[in-house]
This record gives structure tokens, sequence and C-alpha cells, in this order.
């Protein structure tokens, strides 16, 4: 049980308790509820069983045994804008107040305005400015406090709650599903690696460890007293993003995922690596094609292209070609959130 | 079970059943049976008990026990040239071959004179240089099989035995002990993180997840019939030695040790950064004393200066200052390596 967070060894516990006391039904019992019975779900559940069936051709040792998650609209909601963009643009009239002098110059001049349309339109660039003015000079443990008081207190404006609320029920439980097959489950995100710490452990059950994202550098000082610290730095170390995932993940992990998870053209090339392994492999992405439940975007299904999660033609393309499973949110998921219902 | 090595797995299997089957004698076993009583001994088993112990003031919950260890001259032997280096001189030969140019151009005319006493001679900067040299442009699975073979082949002159047989008894003992109660164990080594990764799970019992090491960076690309790979690029992303130990332990791992062990003044930040935490914390150095079944170096004792785990009188004197136990290899260990006796 060693190295488990404690709620998921007492589900280990419960476990253990069950089969101990032959209770047969445990084997009937279907680890992904939210899930509607489909090639989705059918891919998952086979894939599981053939590697970690012993005697199986595919099957694979525990310690070989990595799966990998992007975030943003693969575990969570990332419409209209990523959750580290909004808390970045939440602390800008904090940078302002300490530094007046930005107020008059952009990209901060339009966060100030309150302009939802023009902060909308903000390019990629402007975002990664006001990244490295907001987050550059804090300690690590200043940065772990701001972040983490934040998500105690921002709220998703459609939904009324703490954006931590709006991960998928049914990528929960796939998470789930394979750790309790022997799987190390990893985060490889386009966004912020210390950020995306902050929350991991508790929302998704997955270890700092466990958790590769767009890192920058910190420097290692000392304060008045002697005491070492480490301070965030404007230094971008890691680009996780496109190939900067697999260059990620061999940084991080040393070891070639089995089973990759992704909803956008950021994550192409984590699943190609992932698929060009030996050996049986599951790479799956999410189509946001629920704007009922969740929202409907991207040029594939004809929807509105928009700034997060592209999943182009090209890529839907490459999927059909290489053996990637389309995962559709209105179709194979029963239940969208935890709290529906 | 999960996640942990087969041969971890029968131990913890073992282990189990000598518990259900109620053999009190299991406490009384000495978890590190190569150490000499002393201050050494005790303070690594005080520390163990202190942090493990439910209802201690310094408990740690499992997740959170993490342990460092420098590699090179704390977990085997680096006198009188890192095994690394050796490799890397080992290639040169194959790579004037593949460009004869090289021949004619220092550092590598020095190295194919053959002449000891100019190699031992060559400074940082020039290693660097064969370095980038001799393992920029593979794939990281290329380098992976060329590592491998070269461990099966090369022998250290004096022992005879190939490199990874000198590792040391007592601290694979501590290793053990360690991650019998719980801890995840990591090197955190100036040597290369590709390199170390090759045999660290085998020799250490280490994953390559939980080595972090000086790292270059990956390229991703495609071969010509499509499959993707990444190529080990001449870029330094980390360099893990001094300040970029506890830089590199917040980028891969993301928490800060609870104990951890070196041998020189590359490793003073990683040990002040583990001191600096709240609670029990364990920091230790290793002094090479030895002569006779190992090397004696290192200023502080007035024995000669080398080239590498320089143990400077400052450290020494920082040592001492902050609490952090000298672990002198002559008086603190029964035996040195597995193959004695």
């Amino acid at each position: 049980m060693k190295r488990i967070p404690p709620f998921r060894s007492v589900r280990g516990l419960v476990l253990a308790a069950l089969l101990a006391f032959g209770v047969q039904a445990l084997a009937q019992t279907d680890p992904l509820p939210s899930w509607n019975d489909g090639p989705a779900k059918k891919a998952i559940v086979e894939f599981v069983q053939t590697t970690t069936t012993e005697g199986n051709p595919n099957f694979v040792p525990p310690e070989e045994r990595v799966a990998t998650f992007d975030q943003d609209g693969t575990l969570w909601v990332e419409h209209p804008m990523y959750s580290q963009v909004i808390y970045c643009l939440d602390r800008v009239p904090a940078v302002v107040k300490a530094k007046p002098e930005l107020a008059k110059v952009e990209p901060f001049k339009t966060v100030m305005s309150g302009n939802r349309q023009a902060i909308a339109n903000l390019s990629e660039r402007d975002l990664f400015k006001i990244l490295a003015v907001t987050l550059a000079g804090m300690s690590v443990e200043q940065f772990q406090e701001e972040v983490k008081h934040w998500l105690e207190t921002a709220k998703d404006p459609r939904w009324k709650r703490p954006y931590t609320d709006l991960t998928y029920q049914p990528m929960q439980e796939v998470l789930a599903y394979l750790r309790d097959n022997g799987y190390k489950t990893y985060v490889v995100t386009g966004g912020g690696q210390d950020f995306v710490r902050v929350y991991a452990e508790q929302v998704y059950g997955i270890p700092p460890e466990q958790v590769v994202g767009t890192a920058g550098g910190t420097k290692y000082g000392y304060r008045k007293d002697g005491k070492p610290f480490l301070t965030k730095e404007p230094k971008l170390l890691l680009n996780d993003n496109n190939a900067g995932k697999p260059e990620g993940i061999h940084l991080m992990i040393g070891r070639r995922p089995l089973a990759a998870f992704g909803n956008s053209t950021g994550d192409r090339q984590m699943l190609e690596y992932t698929k060009a392994g030996d050996g049986a492999r599951l790479a799956m992405l999410v189509l946001h094609d629920d704007a009922k439940r969740e929202y409907a975007y991207g040029p594939a299904q004809g929807l509105p292209n928009t700034k997060v999660g592209a999943f182009t033609q090209a890529l839907y393309d490459e999927a059909v070609k290489q053996g990637w499973i389309v995962i559709s949110m209105k179709n194979d998921w029963k239940q969208v959130f935890s709290f529906e219902q």
C-alpha cells in the first residue's frame, strides 16, 4: 500500500477485503459505469485485459505500465479558456497595483479594461507575456499558496462551481481503472507543471511527480536568514505541447507510454509516439460534440473553430489512419460530470 | 503490490507471509548489517523510525516520503574517474573512425594518443566536448543499446569487475531499508540521466522515472517509414550539479526530499534544501577515507585532492554547522562491496 494516497489505500483495502471474502460479483462490476457501451469503452476494457493478463502475448509487467493524459479538454473543461489563463488574468490587477506603469502597456491595458471580447482575442504571445510577468520572481511556495487560494475561490461562470469540479467523470473512471490494474497514470499537459501539481493529487489522484507540463526554470538562492529557497524564473525549460510532449515524456518518465489520451493537435505527437511502441497500445481522442452537456467545437465536425483544443480535419484523418479511437462525448458518455443527477 | 518490480514484489510477499505467520524475530532483524554501530547507523535508523511511526510528531504520510541519493562516490565508486567519462573515452575511437578529421583536433588527439596521464588531465570543458560529440545525433534507443553493451563488457582495472558491481553494499541496504518503509528512492546525479537510467533499475532497484540527472534535450522526428523517434541533442536542459540539484528535484519530483545523501561539494545545495524543510530531516555525506578497501581522497582529511568528489574543508565545516552526518567509509562500514568475503 506504500506510496498510495490515503483515499486510494482505503479503496485498495475494500477491494482486498471483498476478494478475501470471495465476493464473486466483483468480477461482474463495471469499472466504467459512466460510459455507454460502444467501440470506445470496448477498446479501453480490451486494452487493459490484454496488457494485464499473464500469459497473453501482449502482457506487460507492472513496472512498465504507463498511461499519459493530456489535461485541458481531456480530463477537464477547457472552453472557452484554459483555467490557467483565467488564473493569470485574475492576477493582473495585483501585478498592476505593484507595478502601476504596466497599466498603460499592452497586453495589460486590455486586461485591465475588462473588455471580454478584447481579452478573448489576445494572442498566445500576449498570454505568454502576462504569464511571465505574473509568475516570475515568486518563490515556489508562494506560487503554490496563490494557486491554492485561487482554486478555492474562483468559479466557472457557466456552472457556478470551482474549476476543479469540472473534471469528466468518465475520464476519472479510466484513471482509476488503469491504476487498479497496475498502471501508473501521468498528466502530460501543455499547462504549467507547477500549476497542475497544486491540485492533481486531490483532483485526479495523481501525485506531483507524475505531472509533466510546460515548465519554467527555478533559481536556487538564500533568504536573509540563510534559509535556501527556489524562485520561479521566466525561462522556458520545456514547452510541453506538440513534439514537446514525447520529448517531455522522455525527460520526465524515461519510458514510452502504453496508452495516451488527448483531444487536440497538441497531443498528436504523444499519441504517435505511444502507438509506435511494440505490443498492444491505446491512443484515444476526446471529441467535444456535446453542446448541451458541455461544448461542441472543432472544425472536424463543422463546428466553430476556437482558440483552444483544435481538433482539425488533419488530426481526424490521422486518427482514422493510425487506429486511434475517437471518443464522442455525446454518444460515449452517459454522464459528463460527477455532480450531474 | 502494483508498480513494484517483480523481485521486490517477491520480497513483499515473503515479508507479508512472515508477518502473517507471526514470526516475531523479524522485528529484531538488523536492516543495515553492513554498518558498524555508531552515530551514522543510529541516525539512519532513528530517522526512519521517527518519520514512519504513526503518532510520532514527525510522522510523514507515505506519499511524501522521498529520499534522494547522489550516485558517483555515494552509491558507487567514482575514483579515479567517473564511469560515464570512461564510457565516453571508450567511444572516441569509433567516433574518430566515423569522422577521421577529429583525430587531429583536441581533445580527441589526446584521447587517441592513449597517454593516460594526459587523458586524466583533460579539463571539464574538454570532457563536455567529447560528451557532446560522442552522444549527439544518436536515437534514444541506440544510446541505450550502446550503454548496455558497454556495461556488459567494460571492467574496472583495479577490481577486474563490471562497473555495476562496484556499488556500496551499505548504501544498497539504506536504499532497501528506506523502500521497505514506504520511501520512494531517487538517484539525483550530476551524471547523465539517460546513462544512469539504463542500469538503475537492475543495479539499485530504482526505476527510470526516479532517476534525475544532467539531461540534454531530445528532438522528435520521423524515420523514412514514418515511425516517430527521439534523437539526442547536444543541448543542455539540466545541469544537475550544485544549485542544479534542488532545481532538478523541483522540476522532476516537485517535492522536497526528507533525506539526502551525497559525498561532495556538488551535493551541498541538495543537502541544504533537504534540511531546510520542516520536521525530521536526514542529510549525510560519504567520506572516502579508506585507501585499503576503496580510496582515500579529499582535502578535508589532508588527503590528496582529486578531480572527482571534492570534499572540501568548507563542506566539512558546513556539515558540522548544519548537523549533517559524515559517514566514514573506514569506520562506519563493515563491508564495502557485496563481493567481499
